[in-house]
C-alpha cells in the first residue's frame, strides 16, 4: 500500500534518528533495561530460554506512541525502511506473538491508555488500545457497568492485545468475547495510513475489516483504539457446583446446560485431575467438578432452579457452593494454581517448564478430542495432565489442559516442549478440534496453522498479509509460518 | 494466487467448449430463457430497467455446478481465460450484487442444493450452498429444529446468499445473524483452491477466514458448503404490542427492551406512516406502532409482564396482540405489502421504482440518522417515506425505509432514484450511520463504500480483492466502486 522509495541507512544510530525526528521527544528509547523487558512475552518457552541465560531476541529501540499519529508514523517510517515493527499491548501473551525481533523496534502501547467515552445510551465505551483491562474495568464499574471480559490476564493485558489475540474472558458464556464485544476500531495499516471503522451494531457493507483485525496478532495492523460495548454490572454472582460421575458424564451436562440457554456466565467442568488441585484446599476427593455461575438478579432463583434439576436428571451429586466464590476469588492466581497443579514449586528451568493448551471443538466430538489431546500430552508429561473445560456455546466448548513438561535439563525440556506441542497439535486436528480457542497462535503454533486452516487456507491468509504489508515489517515470524 | 499462464480464445463459442470439457455434460447452458432469466437478481433499478425495455448485462453462458469441484474447475478455467464470473444462490439480492456482466458467466448454484447432515449433539447442520431457506427450514423442522435464520427472502434465498450478503433474518434479536450462526465453511477462490475451515464453536487461530467471506458478495471466493448452528423449534410464537406517543418515545422503549435483555425474538418499531399501512386492515389509526415477539415457552409469561412493565413505564398504550399475529402471518408478503405502504397498484414503470434502505446506528445517534434519512429520502419521494427499527442489539438497531419514487417517465425516474439514494447514503454517514444493515452493497451502494470505510479502508479492502483474485475475475463490478 506504501508508494514511498525505501531508504537505507548504514548505521542503526541513524536509522533510529530518522524515526526519533517524526516522534515527540522520548518517544524512542534504547535504554537497556527497556530492550530487556520489552523482548519476550508471558511465552513459557521464552521464559525457560530467558531463566537459563539464553539470549532472547532484543529490539534495538522500543518506540512508545503517544497518539494514532505516532503509531502512524512509526510504521510509514518502518514500511520506508524496511524495519520489522512488533507491537506490544502489556505483554502478557503466552505464544510468543509480542516477542521481540532482532533488528526491529517495539512499539509499546502502554501511554495510549486513556478511557475516552462512555455512551450510557448505547452501552458502549470508546478506549485507546493500550488501555489495561482492570483500569478499563475500574472506569466502568465506577459507572455501573463492565466489559464482561475477563480473562485470567485481566490486570496485565489490554484492550488492543484483546482484540490482536482474540481474547475470550471467563464470563463469555454470559457476555461474549472480545469480538462479540467489538463495536468499531481504529488501526493503522503498514504504510502508516489509519483506517477507521465505525461503531455500529452490525453492518452488512462488505466484509468486515474489523474482524480480520481480530486475531491477527499484530500482523496486518496497528490497533489504536477501540469501541466495546458494555453491560450492566451485576450486584454480585451465585454459584452452584456438582460432581457428575465421570468426566464424559459431565461433558453431556455441560452441553445440556449450555443448549438449554439457561443465562449463565461461567461454566467450567475441571476432570479428575484439574479438580484435586483446584479445590484441594476444600477437601475436594475424587472425581470431576462442575462450577456453574450466573448474576444474583432477580433471575437467579430460576437459573439456580434449572441447573439442579438438570443435574439431577444427570446423576450429578450436588458440591458447596463454596466451589464456584473460591475459584471466583482465586481465578486470576494464575502462579499459584499452577503449582499446585504440578506440584512444584519451581514452574520453570532448570528442566522445567509448565504450559496450557486450549483447544476447542464441537460437542459431537468433544470426548474424542479430550480424549486425544491428553493422550498426546501424557505422551511427554512429568505430572498428570489436568484439564478443564470451559466457554460453553450451543455448538461445542473448548478444553484448556495443563501440563509440566521435564527434562534431565533445559536443552532437553525445550525439544520436549516442542515436541508435546506438535503432537497435541496433531492430535487436535485429528480430533476435529482447533489448536486455539484463546490464546492464538505466536510463534508456539504457527508451525500448525497449515494443518488447521489447509494449505489453501493458508495461502489466502499469506495473500492477504502480502497486500496490506507487503514489505513484512508488522510482527514478522509471528501467525504465518517461516517467511512469507 | 493462480499461475497458470492467461490463455486466449477468440471465439466465444471456442472458450465456452474449453469449460464445457473440464464439467459434467449439461453444466453449460446458453439457452437465451436462462441466459435472460438470470441477467440479473431482485434490485429494483434493473427491475426497472428491464421493465422498460432496456437491455440488461447478459451472460455468455449460465455454469450449472453440482459438486464443490465443478465450481473449481469453472473459477480455474475463469483465471486462466480471464472470464468474469457471478456467483448466484436464489436470486434475490435487492443491490445488483448477482447482475451479470457482459462476457462474463453465471455459476447458478442452485443444484447444489443437500442438506448433508444433520448433527443433533452440537446442534449444527451440514449444508450446499445453494440451498434454499424454505427446503432447509423443511428439513430441520421435520427434526425440530430450525435455524432461526428467517429474512423475508426465506424461500426465494440461499444458505451460501446468505452468508455472501450477510442476511439477517427477522427473529435475529433471539437467534443471531448468519454470521452467528457460521460454524464452518467450504468456499473456492478465484484459481479454483478449495479452502474448508472446520466447524468450531470459536477458534483463535488467525484472523475468521469464515468472516471474511460474510459479506464479500461473490468478490473474494465463492461459499460452497456451510456449517450452521441450529436450535430447537419453538412450540409457537407469543405477541403483545404497543403504541407509544411517539417514535422518539417508542425507540426509548425498544432501547430499554434491548438492553434488558428479555430475550425477545423480534422487537419491530413503525413510524405512523408504516405502522398505517401495515396495520391498516386491523384498523390502526395513527401513531406509530411496537410489535414484540418471542417464543412460547415456560418463560413467555415473565417475558411478557416485562415488556408489558417497561411499555407502561414509557407510556406506551397496548394495542391488540393480532398486530404481531397479523405481521408474523404476512411477513413475507413483500410485494402486497410495498403496494399498500405505496398506495399504488403498480410498483414498477413507467415512471415508479419502490426500495428499502435499510440502514443501522447506535442508539445514541438513532433518532438523528432516522430524521436525517427520512428528510433525504423524502426530498425525492412521491409517497410519504415509511420506517420500521427492527434487529435491536444492546448498542443501536436498524431502521428500515421504504420510499417510493416518481418520474414523468422512466429515465427521470432513474435519474430521480440515484440521485435519492446518494443523497440517503450521505445523510446516513452523517449522522453516524452504516449505509447497510444487511442488504448488502451490489452495486447500488459500492459508491458510497468510500464514505462508509474511509479511503484508506477502502484502499484495505481494494488490496485483499487483488490479492485473492488478482485477474478480478470474481463479481466484477459488485461491492467495490469502479474497477481496481
Amino acid at each position: 500500500m506504501n508508494r514511498a522509495p525505501a531508504r537505507h541507512y548504514h548505521r542503526r544510530v541513524d536509522l533510529l534518528a530518522s524515526l526519533a525526528e517524526r516522534l515527540p521527544e522520548g518517544a524512542v528509547s534504547t535504554h537497556p533495561g527497556e530492550l530487556t523487558s520489552r523482548s519476550r512475552d508471558a511465552w513459557p518457552l521464552a521464559m525457560l530460554r530467558e531463566a537459563r541465560g539464553e539470549r532472547l531476541p532484543r529490539p534495538m529501540a522500543v518506540v512508545f506512541p503517544r497518539s494514532t499519529e505516532d503509531v502512524a508514523a512509526t510504521l510509514a517510517w518502518a514500511t520506508e525502511t524496511g524495519t520489522a515493527v512488533v507491537p506490544r499491548g502489556a505483554g502478557s501473551g503466552v505464544c510468543g506473538g509480542a516477542q521481540a525481533v532482532w533488528r526491529g523496534v517495539v512499539l509499546d502501547l502502554s501511554f495510549m491508555n486513556r478511557v475516552l467515552a462512555i455512551d450510557r445510551e448505547s452501552m458502549a465505551v470508546e478506549v485507546e488500545a493500550g488501555t489495561r483491562g482492570d483500569r478499563l474495568e475500574s472506569a466502568l464499574n465506577r459507572e455501573g457497568l463492565t466489559t464482561g471480559h475477563y480473562p485470567q490476564s485481566v490486570a496485565i493485558s489490554s484492550v488492543g492485545g484483546w482484540i490482536a489475540a482474540r481474547s475470550a474472558g471467563q464470563a463469555s458464556a454470559g457476555y461474549g468475547a472480545i469480538e462479540d464485544l467489538l463495536l468499531g476500531l481504529e488501526a493503522v495499516l503498514a504504510g502508516g495510513d489509519v483506517i477507521t471503522l465505525r461503531a455500529t451494531p452490525r453492518s452488512a457493507a462488505g466484509p468486515d475489516l474489523r474482524r480480520l483485525l481480530v486475531g491477527s496478532e499484530g500482523t496486518l495492523g496497528v490497533i489504536t483504539q477501540a469501541r466495546l460495548s458494555v453491560a450492566p454490572l451485576p450486584d454480585g454472582y451465585r454459584w452452584c457446583a456438582f460432581r457428575p460421575s465421570s468426566f464424559a458424564d459431565g461433558i453431556a451436562l455441560a452441553r445440556d446446560l449450555a443448549q438449554r440457554d439457561v443465562r449463565l456466565m461461567v461454566l467450567r467442568l475441571y476432570d479428575e485431575a484439574d479438580a484435586a488441585v483446584t479445590f484441594g484446599t476444600l477437601g475436594h476427593e475424587d472425581g470431576p467438578a462442575l462450577v456453574v455461575g450466573f448474576a444474583d438478579d432477580r433471575r437467579a432463583g430460576d437459573i439456580l432452579e434449572d441447573v439442579g434439576r438438570a443435574a439431577s436428571s444427570a446423576g450429578a451429586e450436588p458440591l458447596p457452593d463454596a466451589y464456584g466464590e473460591h475459584w471466583w476469588k482465586h481465578r486470576n492466581d494464575a502462579v499459584d494454581l499452577y503449582r499446585r497443579i504440578m506440584g512444584e514449586e519451581r514452574m520453570l528451568g532448570p528442566g522445567v517448564v509448565v504450559d496450557s493448551a486450549e483447544v476447542a471443538g464441537l460437542w459431537s466430538g468433544l470426548s474424542r478430542l479430550y480424549a486425544a489431546v491428553r493422550e498426546a500430552l501424557a505422551e511427554h508429561a512429568a505430572r498428570p495432565v489436568a484439564c478443564h473445560l470451559s466457554h460453553p456455546y450451543r455448538s461445542g466448548a473448548s478444553l484448556y489442559f495443563t501440563f509440566l513438561l521435564h527434562g534431565d535439563d533445559d536443552q532437553v525440556a525445550e525439544r520436549r516442549y516442542l515436541s508435546c506441542w506438535r503432537d497435541a497439535a496433531r492430535a487436535c486436528h485429528g480430533a476435529g478440534g482447533t489448536i486455539s480457542h484463546h490464546h492464538g497462535v505466536g510463534i508456539l503454533k504457527a508451525p500448525f496453522l497449515e494443518e488447521e486452516l489447509g494449505a489453501a487456507g493458508l495461502a489466502a491468509l499469506r495473500a492477504v498479509k502480502g497486500a496490506l504489508d507487503p514489505r513484512g515489517i508488522l510482527n514478522p515470524g509471528k501467525l504465518l509460518p517461516g517467511e512469507p
